[in-house]
């Protein structure tokens, strides 16, 4: 272990103050006895002392860490996001720390405020909130940061490099999937925040829409959201709710899109709660496809995100900008995402 | 922000090098003439300088973040986890580090060390193997941790908190709610990895035979590791190979206990598969209760562990340690888990 001993036992070794440890340490030794110096030099030597990797950092600007925030890692495409730029980053000997924004602006600033302090010097961003300019001050100071699942907005006007998966065009192909099925009264089940990626969802689903001449129906999209805040912890939740209240209408849809898998999960329970069969009496899509899609009865057709190609480019990209060899213009990389059809979308008979 | 200005903005600024304001920073000023003392002080002043936050913590040893490691990211259980531990954190003014071992005490141990060089004093870790030593020297020399999921072992002899569910009480509940249905044959489907919580699930499984007088049929312990290594990313994936493998045998078992309900939701769909429906042809429980057992179609009769109990008492505890409010002798708490009975079981009527 590189840090075993301390300042502390090398000054108690060498029997002289922390400081002059310090001084030694830091090149200004000039006015110490050359037997002080042997002494400590000697102490630094036997307990295989190296200066705290933190204070190195500091100086020399090296990291072999970087930040990773996620809007909720209660999600478990975040999870496996996560779990993804982990490897890819382990590979090249670097580390993450992973924070949870739960979609707050706040609390993402407040923790990538805490990693520069620590001398962290990059950030995947997988929170994708409407605007970076929470971020804009770290940014200017030298803060490299990848927004992962964001596409770049002219608002942001900041020096940030930006992954996602083709967010109109998941939603559209899931949109445009129902539509050939013969549905024409298509739910969007949505959370509460309004983030990037999610306005992208909903501009596919209405450009699915058009494309097949259906007009769009607002009282069909339903993102109401908890009382308590954020949507993704409680994804299952306000999947089940907007099921519920969009399929007890009146002229109930016949297929539902739900803005991610485990909204979509919500959504099955929210059909069963009302006595309704998947596929037979609703369909229901998502978009994604996390691991438990394949799994869920009736398994869930979804749209996938080329999740492992994502992760290795967003952590090479920010490895790159660390390590100062990528010094080119931002990288906007999107993703073509794929409708994967499985058991939970039929044939509209109505 | 803190940390807006650099030491080298006031540097520069005060037309001095960074040493020389290193050098008043850490009381070295008494060979500072006093009109370049001046300077740096309204330098400082005018940038709102405040020294790195990191090099403040090497020097006071206060941190405001604590580390928290899981065994996976990608099960929802330790993501509801960690975000439990972080909501209780940034209740009381801390932010966690998360760190993901993949139950490998190699990159638990990197990555301790890491937050041990970047100033951090405190570890929550989740993941549970079965010693601690990896960790021994970073807790000699004063690393705090809370051991979580996972009863204190005597052959860690290390002082560590630690708090868990009584997972031999789990497992022995989840067994004798199928014994009583009666079932007889009853599977127990697990992962690669003997962790002290797997550990003591098999135990309590065991056991909860034994008091209804029934031998334990190693032939229905199916605990085949993937190829590719551990256990939770894939555990839907071994859930299902495992049901799949135990639901084929001639004598086949009537029921299965998951060691956590991620495995359950695999076995659900080893046993569909096969064509077996759940709960008429086999009976699954799980363990944990997370968030999707109840949305599962047949929602998952499962034990529950009172997580939010759990992380609260486990932030407690390292936080009392870090700031040395506690200097008590180590807790070990055990918390009592709760059956959920739900439709994924059923009598045994063979």
């Amino acid at each position: 272990m590189a840090s075993d001993a301390t300042i502390q036992d090398v000054a108690r070794l060498a029997r002289v103050s922390p400081s002059t440890v310090s001084n030694l340490l830091n090149g200004r030794s000039e006015r110490m006895r050359p037997e002080t110096l042997e002494r400590v030099q000697g102490a630094i030597a036997q307990l295989g002392y190296s200066p705290n990797r933190a204070a190195r950092h500091l100086k020399t600007g090296r990291i072999e860490m970087f930040g990773v925030i996620v809007p909720s890692v209660a999600n478990p495409f975040y999870g496996a996001f996560a779990s993804g730029v982990e490897r890819a980053a382990l590979k090249v000997g670097y580390q993450i720390l992973l924070g949870n924004s739960e979609r707050d602006p706040d609390r993402e600033r407040r923790f990538a405020e805490e990693l520069w302090s620590y001398g962290v010097r990059g950030l995947i961003s997988g929170s994708s909130p409407l605007a970076l300019t929470h971020l804009a001050t770290l940014v200017e100071h030298g803060l490299r940061i990848v927004a992962f699942d964001r596409q770049a907005l002219p608002v942001d006007d900041l020096p940030v490099d930006s992954i996602s998966v083709d967010n109109v065009l998941a939603a559209t192909l899931a949109t445009e999937h129902l539509l050939k099925l013969g549905h024409r009264r298509i739910g969007l089940v949505t959370g509460p925040s309004r983030t990037v990626n999610r306005q992208g969802r909903l501009e596919g689903y209405q450009k699915g829409l058009r494309a097949y001449g259906v007009t769009f129906d607002p009282n069909l999209l339903w993102e109401k959201a908890l009382e308590k805040g954020f949507g993704d912890t409680e994804g299952v939740e306000l999947g089940r709710s907007g099921a519920r209240e969009l399929l007890s209408k009146p002229n109930r849809p016949t297929a539902l899109l739900a803005i991610n898998d485990m909204y979509a999960f919500g959504a099955y329970a929210g059909a069963r709660d009302l006595g309704l069969r998947i596929p037979e009496d609703v369909s229901v899509v998502g978009i994604d496809d996390i691991v438990l899609a394949e799994v869920v009865n009736p398994s869930l057709t979804t749209v996938r995100q080329p999740l492992s190609e994502m992760t290795q480019a967003a952590v090479d990209i920010i490895i790159g900008r660390i390590e100062g060899k990528d010094v080119g213009p931002q990288h906007h990389l999107t993703m073509k995402p794929e409708l994967i059809v499985r058991q939970s979308t039929a044939e509209f008979t109505g």
